[in-house]
């Protein structure tokens, strides 16, 4: 059985193993101009020293509570950089007190009122994924002890409606538990964020986690039909917040919209009926190299606003396309892709090629079009190139991290109009800050999403610190390239975040971009429903 | 210049004569039943007393208020069939004490902060359209006056973002005033309420109105980028709540979420930004007969889950069509269109019909298909009927009811595997209402939006109360019915509305249907954004 890594991204048998790590050090640092960096001995787990529980779980919480060592370790902190860096020097200061493993949703009301009345501060876990600070304990002062809250034992399908194609999901199953359950019924949810082996549904609720389609439905909250939410504001059936399965309504503000993205801060997400769909049988994908970058970006804004709704429509700048092994011209490429469990869809393939490849966006002869009727995998070579890649790279990232070398990803949404001034801006910050902190560095764009009033941008940036660099050092120089490039977005208009939430890191930058007067409406609903302030303290709001 | 009537809908000039009124009479009458009925005198605005303004407005808002009678009565009410019952009879007795006509957004701040510093209470109007007991004045005790805030003088489009393709619109543009000045950019929001002709951009935003199409973009929220509102909350700019124009966020819960459908209890929309489109080139349409109601929704169905998009997917039961005229057969008849600005639609009906008349569904040959390559009207015939009486349709309440006639609708939505027994529900409960009240009469149905996971039911009623009855008792013979249909609603898993909001009239529907503790997050918003409590004090909340 494979085992998750107490200080990388998700599995220890998944690591490139030395050779691979040395391999991509000499590709990364000649890409960087660096000299190439040895790999760094991996941290071992009988080395981590955790800080001593300063409370114990309440007694009506014993049978469902532990304090393990492994257990507390992975449960300290997400995935972020900075995170996977203080793992791999072996501090886990912010350690929960202990984890909390409910088994059902009293237990987890149970957890919620016990933790309000003793002070503990909650927060709430799931894959443990988070890139933002979304699930550590720290919380600041005034807090008796920090639990836990993991939802890994609700993690069943509990009930499919096969006519209305829905399906009611407990909080914690994973991407590939809760597909599984699905494809029983020949059914699909198709939300596949970069973290989907690990992921939680109810992550994906708390956090508003963008998936798979690049157009439609884009978020979860486009597939959520009802959500249920356990708070700690009552005792029983009264701290259960449960919104009525409809389809559409127009009965007052959305109660769904003001739950998803609460980040935890509001309750606990126990389950929800999202909308499920048969599984895709027809697939029409192909690639377009480009020469030049802005083209490009005319091209996929005219096939966002044709209302074809590509599945994938992702867009990768020439570096990107390097990293990822998608371009055959060393330009940009366009990746194309339509699918459909009823019809063909060659038709809105080759619409958007001709749209893509006409004047004056200089579009070259598309790669494929590949027209695929059945469930196998495949598509041309770029997008399958990327695909892998694309689920390879939190890997990745540990593994430079590992060598010493600094890679990050995030992320945004900006109007069209807006997007040549955010791309340049950010472009200068983040270069800047490479440079200042690293002697240069490496920036990559795509698309992961567009929307007929602007795309989606997802950068990454390497760079390398220097080599005796110690912890606090590296920690300063990310946040120091973090902090130019969040600046860039918000006074590019725009947001901090398009799908990889707000947490404790964002926040800062969040509250710039967020209406005061909306501020001080969600303060009023965190007091309403969580008036002991115990969940996930720090989050979204101070 | 034509004539906003003082109690019926529209415009006094489109209200049918005496023989059209004559002739509705004798159709209708026949349908239900019951001896012919005489057209009733129309009341004259000039036998109209409305009562004394208990307060006047306050010393600064005066340049910009009236008490003119005309004025103050067009703001009495909204346009519901008691609406139009009570201004027939002649009662205006929750007139505003008067009416605020702000020129700018400085006035609206300025009109919140002196009638919350009065203990005025404060109704947003728009075009005046409600139907739901949105815009009244009986807001309870506690208040020393109402004042109507009335926006139409905010009605430009202040700015065009043609590369996004979004619209900075002041919230007091009507449909037909904003939509002509869209199209002098080439552009167009393509929301089409029934109340088209006279709703606000402002009450379409506080309603959550649904609009034209009948799959993907079925709200105005759909088309909403951010939202601009003022507040009661403070003096100056921290009165206004801005959000940021964005295609997409996913930072904490979406800021327009909890604004739309907040029905003016949190504060008046000023603007918005809009996402607007190019102007439809290419129209392919068609209809189908069904000789089975069953049949039909199974065809319905699948058509709404296989991923086609269809901007028109109509069904009208039998009864329905015969009402507008759209049945060829006397059966149902399903209305199917699409339209794109940039490529034929002719695929996707076609793949559309093929679904409708496979088998087991039993449709017969469609009539059409038309494929049309312009801007120009038309359709095939049922398509045209259907789209002519949807129009024409509050203007034939409006003369039903000065004959004596009641004539009402009701929507909702809810799951396809719901749907048979909430039809079945809804049909028993009214036709003994109307059999308790008015000895029989006559229900209809259509679907007027359709979703993968579930319908949009609007049902038709109408029934022929005793030709004697006073107002109390017509008011009353509606009440019962309204409580059976908003019963059956609720008990059978719908929402209280899809589209025509909550207002006062569903407020006690809309409590059985909304989480309680979603109540308590509404209520603690509200004490945030208007603490006085002045705006529009019953809508949503108690």
């Amino acid at each position: 059985m494979a085992t998750r890594s107490f200080w990388a991204w998700g599995y220890e048998e998944q690591l490139p193993d030395a050779d691979g790590r040395a391999a991509l050090a000499s590709a990364l640092t000649a890409v960087l101009g660096v000299a190439p960096r040895q790999p760094r001995p991996l941290p071992r787990f009988s080395d981590v020293k955790l800080p001593s529980p300063r409370i114990a779980a309440p007694g009506p919480l014993a049978e469902f509570s532990t304090v393990d060592a492994h257990e507390r370790a992975l449960h300290t902190y997400g995935k972020s950089y900075c995170d996977q860096l203080r793992a791999f020097a072996l501090d886990f200061a912010p350690a929960p007190d202990f984890v909390l493993l409910p088994r059902d949703e009293a237990e987890v009301l149970a957890a919620l009122n016990e933790c309000a009345d003793a002070g503990i501060a909650m927060i709430p876990f799931g894959g443990g994924t988070s890139v933002v600070g979304g699930v550590e304990g720290e919380v600041g002062p005034g807090y008796r002890g920090v639990a836990s809250l993991d939802l890994r034992r609700l993690d069943r399908v509990l009930e499919v409606d096969p006519v209305s194609r829905a399906a009611r999901i407990q909080a914690g199953a994973t991407g590939p538990g809760l597909e599984s359950q699905l494809a029983a019924h020949g059914l699909t949810l198709r939300h596949y964020p970069q973290s989907f082996e690990f992921s939680t549904l109810g992550g994906w609720l708390a956090t508003r986690a963008g998936g798979h389609f690049a157009t439609l439905y884009t978020h979860i909250d486009d597939l959520v039909e009802s959500v249920r939410m356990v708070t700690p504001s009552a005792r029983g059936a009264a701290a259960v917040l449960q919104t009525r399965r409809l389809p559409a309504s127009g009965a007052g503000p959305a109660p769904e919209r003001l739950l998803l993205g609460s980040e935890g801060a509001f309750g606990v997400f126990t389950e929800a009926w999202l909308r499920v769909q048969a599984r895709p049988r027809f697939r029409s994908s192909a690639s377009v190299d480009f020469t030049d970058f802005d083209s490009a970006v005319a091209a996929v804004r005219a096939v966002a606003q044709a209302g074809l709704h590509p599945s994938n429509c992702r867009l990768l700048d020439a570096s990107e396309a390097m990293l990822h092994g998608a371009s055959m011209s060393g330009g940009p490429v366009l990746l194309l892709g339509f699918e459909s469990a009823e019809h063909s869809v060659e038709g809105p393939l080759t619409r958007a090629l001709a749209i893509v490849t006409a004047a004056p966006f200089c579009g070259s002869c598309p790669r494929g079009p590949q027209h695929r009727e059945s469930g196998q995998r495949g598509g041309d070579g770029a997008a399958e190139s990327w695909r892998q890649a694309f689920f390879a790279a939190p890997y990745r990232q540990s593994a430079l991290l590992s060598l010493g070398l600094m890679a990050d990803t995030f992320e945004t949404a900006c109007t069209w109009a807006q997007f040549p001034r955010l791309h340049a801006a950010v472009r200068e910050a983040v270069r800047g800050a490479l440079q200042a902190t690293c002697g240069g560095g490496f920036i990559s764009l795509r698309f992961t999403h567009v929307y007929p009033d602007g795309p989606a941008p997802y950068f990454t940036f390497i760079g390398a610190p220097p080599e005796d660099a110690d912890l606090a050092t590296r920690m300063s120089i990310w946040r120091t390239v973090k902090q130019a490039a969040s600046d860039a977005l918000i006074e590019s208009g725009g947001t901090i975040t398009h799908h990889h939430a707000v947490g404790r890191t964002h926040r800062p930058h969040y509250e710039r971009e967020r209406a005061p007067l909306f501020a001080d409406a969600l303060a009023a609903v965190k007091r309403t429903l969580d008036p002991a302030s115990i969940m996930n303290p720090g989050v979204l709001l101070k």
